[in-house]
């Protein structure tokens, strides 16, 4: 606990240091985006990598924040495709200062995340870690950008098949915590082996992370769906878009079942009130205990990963992360049976 | 020119075999985007930087079109941000292919430009000369998103000071040609003196390229007012966006032509009738020879600053680049009087 403290208040730092407040309109609109911080799963990603294979943790701060704010970029613009006025319970920032502004403010911190890697090098990062990882992040980023488009293209889309909708998942999600761990492992001097390994819990982990988050609006943990996730409950389903337990329940349903399932994904009807009917239809069918199946799995893949790294209490971080989805909801894993 | 068609010839290859047909869904995106290509003006700046102090063609043709895919990326978001339906007198990849859509292709577009450094240093380029190009590219790209931002808020601003206008268009146009020169010289080993020459060249390049394209819907070579330019010749006034040569004529006019100059501004009004108005006005005040002046300054001072650099074809190319604004349009630069 103590060595965990000690990490976060200084990505904190770092995060703080980097976006001062009363610097000019960019700046305050990163930092409106930025901090208070969430729980910086993406930069504690790189960190536990870094330092679970040696690395000095000076010269990873400032890269484990670019991680956090690549992953912020995205979410400035997914909330205006999606439409979500809200994010954490504030207005998001395309609500708060307006759409180009936050299209803008978003590429900001998609080249925030090389800038960092710059400032690792001048704090004596060895040049080629240096451009390993901006391959890794480069290629990620891409890689990232592909499994976005691919979500648009399944509104509606009730028979895509579930290994398509892990390869979107493992595009638009796992791409990052995959990068995230693999470059902390490259900047910490890893050998091959060990960044391969790191790069494979990544990866599992973001898949695990990503089909939990597609749970919570079905777990009932909370009548009203909400339970600690940061967007709307409701985003998806206003977007018609199916996540996992969606796909699962359709995948599973009778003829009824799936004709309701279709009606309730394409509306029309009040969201909150299709969102409980969808949840009726999630678990009738045996969907959400297939989901929790799957978070299941791809948990226990990435905690296998690990077997690769050697022992430490930096890899017990990254096994702990796993354990609870790594995510903002950890006090809902108890109820997934991860 | 035997030269030149070789260097654009091989850019286009380059161009294409990164992005071929019949690939994904973003390739695809990509390649309407990106092929048949412009005049590569940010391409060949990098390689002729590149090449006028002694760097290696293969070496620097993925990095060269790097910068083309960023600056790509920024249209596309820039046509959302404007509403611009027409690039290029094609529909904009927005209207083509859906905002949602365009917003992540330009996403991936920014990433590709780290990418394409990457395969600079597959290709045998020194490590320190990657990261130094990789600094100069994430620094700029955060630069141009903060001026991206400031000429948002400069719509209805006819006060605008023309030093604040300048400073905008130094962060959100000449920051990238900036960059294009200064990564060229760096990837190509330039000394420190070249660098920094070619920077200064590159920054005043961009000064004077986008003074010259704020001229073009005024500047009567075409009645339309739409002669060779990219994007729609009312745009600027659709947003309510004061251009140089607006600020000047506001700044010059009579206190009956300042209010007239507003009223056009800010309309309401059929865009082609205010277009054609506030060309009178900026021809009147004598904006239009006061904006071609400053376009003079800014184009000969990069030549000056070319002084620094080794004579060669390549230093030429550079001038020529110059001396023609550099831009789509040079079939007009004549009328410049540049």
């Amino acid at each position: 606990m103590e060595c965990a403290a000690a990490v976060r208040a200084a990505l904190v730092t770092e995060l703080t240091t980097r976006w001062p407040e009363g610097a000019d309109g960019l700046a305050e609109m990163h930092r409106y985006a930025l901090v208070p911080p969430g729980k910086l799963v993406r930069p504690l990603l790189v960190m536990w990598s870094a330092l679970s294979v040696g690395g000095d943790i000076d010269q990873v701060l400032p890269v484990a924040v670019g991680f956090e704010a690549v992953h912020t970029g995205s979410l400035l613009h997914d909330d205006i495709i999606d439409g979500d006025l809200t994010r954490r319970g504030r207005p998001a920032i395309h609500s708060a200062f307006g759409p180009e502004q936050a299209i803008i403010a978003g590429n900001a911190l998609f080249f925030e995340c090389f800038a960092a890697l710059g400032r690792a090098a001048s704090r004596g990062m060895p040049d080629e870690r240096v451009v390993a990882a901006m391959r890794v992040q480069a290629e990620a980023g891409v890689t990232a950008c592909r499994g976005a488009l691919a979500e648009l293209s399944l509104a509606g889309e009730l028979d895509t098949p579930i290994e398509d909708y892990v390869a979107v998942a493992r595009a638009k999600t796992a791409a990052l915590t995959r990068a995230a761990c693999m470059v902390g492992a490259l900047l910490g001097g890893g050998r091959s082996a060990e960044v391969h390994a790191l790069a494979t819990f990544g990866e599992h982990y973001g898949l695990a992370f990503q089909f939990h988050d597609d749970l919570l609006p079905y777990a009932q943990i909370n009548p009203s769906g909400a339970a600690g996730t940061d967007k709307p409950a409701d985003s998806d389903l206003r977007n018609h878009r199916p996540t996992l337990p969606v796909l699962l329940a359709h995948q599973r349903g009778s003829t009824i079942q799936r004709d309701m399932l279709r009606q309730v994904l394409l509306g029309p009807g009040d969201p909150g009130i299709r969102l409980a009917r969808m949840c009726e239809l999630v678990q009738a069918t045996g969907a959400l205990t297939a989901a929790q199946a799957m978070v299941a799995v791809h948990t226990r893949q990435a905690l296998n990963a690990l077997n690769l790294v050697p022992a430490s209490v930096f890899r017990t971080r990254l096994a702990d992360l796993a354990t609870s989805s790594g995510d903002d909801t950890a006090v809902d894993s108890d109820a997934l049976a991860i």
